[in-house]
């Protein structure tokens, strides 16, 4: 098994360290090769995705990503900025899929700002479309309009196998948990997302035993603060998908613990923390990697089908949390401050 | 004074028919007119923006609305759907200015599913662009593709006058507030809003006082959840408008209670309550009608200029609850709950 791993830019690299720390104390046969990405890329190779980048991506297995982005490549032109690095790999591997889970840790539970009860027990899996969308639709682009104006332009366009595959995902997820797809759309006013529900409803037919409905997208919005755990699955467009999935992970009150997939058709896939890079506390030994690990787990379960050692990397997480170990992004009053390095051996250490 | 009424769908006539109420108390001197709109223009006229609804509309200087939507209307085709009436309404009158304000009343603070002191003294005006972007945007449409599959489009435009003009509002707005605006926008990945926030940029220069801040609508999406009381005025297109107008205004758990505006250049608007048409509940008399009756607050401010009266009717309300009085959606152990017109009573006894 071949791991391509990308720390990027911020405290991707203490996180990432962290995570394959874990993959080495599970003894596993695989081989771990590093290489830049986003603003480490540019840094590197004058490209936010090298060229030698994607290729190992593309030649191995699985893809362990930390986080990219800074601001201080603000001002680059934008085909060289870090986020551009991160939107080409994903469409390069043909990564469609984002799954994105938005669990509560019990231990965890007085960090979200919504109340005990609202949020307690929360387990929503988010499946996003991650390469179509307005994200990538043309024409595209600033141009100047005949008064001398400037006019922006974006596309948001979805095909029947698009829409088919990113559902089909959804559906087999959910039949491995609750049984109920929320499909989410704004199908009242865009047809782009019409269409989509109308794949959604017929794709429904196979799956008799999943429960599918359907929401607008502002009301989806609504109700993961209303009632957050109506939700089983969600499943949604690129556009979409980015901001329910940041909501409902804020819902838990600590993006620290998220971890996220991306996944192509065969299950080759792309590891992250669903949180950003964090420029302003790299290098200083205070993030937290647990979203980064848990992200090994997911490799493991999604891509090297082996439940038992991403089972294994959950509960020695859930250990260290049960210990008393904390960062200092989870950390309340009586519990054991430690920074981002002695977690990863705490974790280890559980395992 | 002329004002159309259009009660709409679902719980529109009953609500607004109190909003009529406190209008009338009020002794000015205005003339209104009735006139059907969504789903009662289908059923009057068979279009859902009947002609003589739109004329009405035209030459009133502000309009008052229900609600529009019924699932019943749903198999009809897209163009005879409720919701076409509302945004061809919307595009007709020119009304490019939505204002949502997000306000948690304190009596009814313990709604919120978000802890108390995340939410009490929130205080949002959300300030959305409502006649361009992804909603109007052309091309658009499902249509086949070569191989036989269908395919959705649709098309965000922005031009740099559209984003100048709801800029000013913005600005315009956090100047009698505390002068802080946040551009909601997704610049790094969308180029519409890239030029979004240039504009921004460059309008902020004519406002030395406002404090401008930059936000990805995804990262806006999470901090109105974390700390949403570090927002003052937020300005941003009309589908994320959408989006974080919802769920800001779920951040209150009264959305019964949520009045909104949409202005034209010349200050003559629109009003409605932001919740929708709830069809359930419709001629039940349990609807809560205070969101319509500060709409109608709205209406003396914006396009009546007339802060006295405004005031007083929100006064009204305040006082209505002061005394204990509650529809069934904000009714709590202890208090009165009243139905829909009982409440109306109960405002323009406060009046
Ligand atoms: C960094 C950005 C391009 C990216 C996205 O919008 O997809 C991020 O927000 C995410 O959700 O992974
Ligand atoms: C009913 C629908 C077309 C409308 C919109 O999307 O603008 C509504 O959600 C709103 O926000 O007023």
């Amino acid at each position: 098994m071949k791991i391509a791993v990308l720390p990027g830019d911020g405290i991707g690299p203490e996180i990432v360290a962290q995570a394959v720390k874990v993959l080495k104390a599970l003894d596993l046969d695989i081989s771990m090769t590093e290489a830049p990405i986003g603003g480490a890329g540019y840094e590197a190779a004058g490209d936010p995705l090298p060229e030698a980048t994607l290729k190992l991506a593309k030649e191995a297995d699985a893809v362990l990503l930390g986080a990219v982005g800074d601001w201080k490549y603000d001002k680059l032109e934008r085909h060289l900025r870090p986020e551009r690095g991160l939107l080409r790999i994903r469409k390069e591997l043909n990564l469609f899929a984002n799954l994105r889970p938005a669990l509560l840790y019990p231990e965890l539970a007085s960090a979200s700002t919504l109340k005990p009860e609202v949020v307690s027990g929360l387990d929503i899996m988010i499946v996003r479309e991650l390469t179509g969308d307005i994200y990538f639709g043309q024409p595209r682009g600033i141009s100047k309009l005949e008064n001398g104006e400037r006019e922006g332009i974006n596309t948001m366009r979805y095909n029947e196998s698009e829409i088919r595959r990113i559902g089909r995902v959804a559906f087999d997820i959910a039949m491995k948990r609750n049984k109920k797809v929320c499909s989410v759309d704004k199908a009242n006013v865009l047809e782009a997302t019409e269409l989509w529900r109308q794949v959604m409803i017929e794709l429904s037919a196979e799956y008799p035993e999943v429960e599918l409905s359907h929401m607008y997208v502002d009301n989806a919005a609504m109700q993961l603060i209303r009632a957050p755990k109506q939700f089983d699955v969600m499943v949604t467009g690129n556009i979409f998908g980015d901001i329910l999935s940041d909501e409902a992970s804020m819902l838990t009150g600590s993006i620290g613990m998220l971890p996220s997939a991306s996944l192509d058709e065969n299950n080759k896939g792309m590891y992250e923390p669903s949180h950003g890079s964090a420029p302003d506390i790299a290098g200083k030994d205070i993030a937290n990697p647990l979203a980064t690990i848990l992200s090994v787990a997911m490799m493991l379960r999604y891509t090297f089908n082996d439940e038992a050692n991403a089972q294994r990397v959950e509960n020695a997480v859930k250990k260290a949390l049960a210990q008393g170990y904390r960062t200092a992004d989870i950390w309340t009053e009586g519990s054991n401050k430690v920074g981002c390095n002695a977690m990863g051996d705490a974790v280890v250490a559980a395992l």
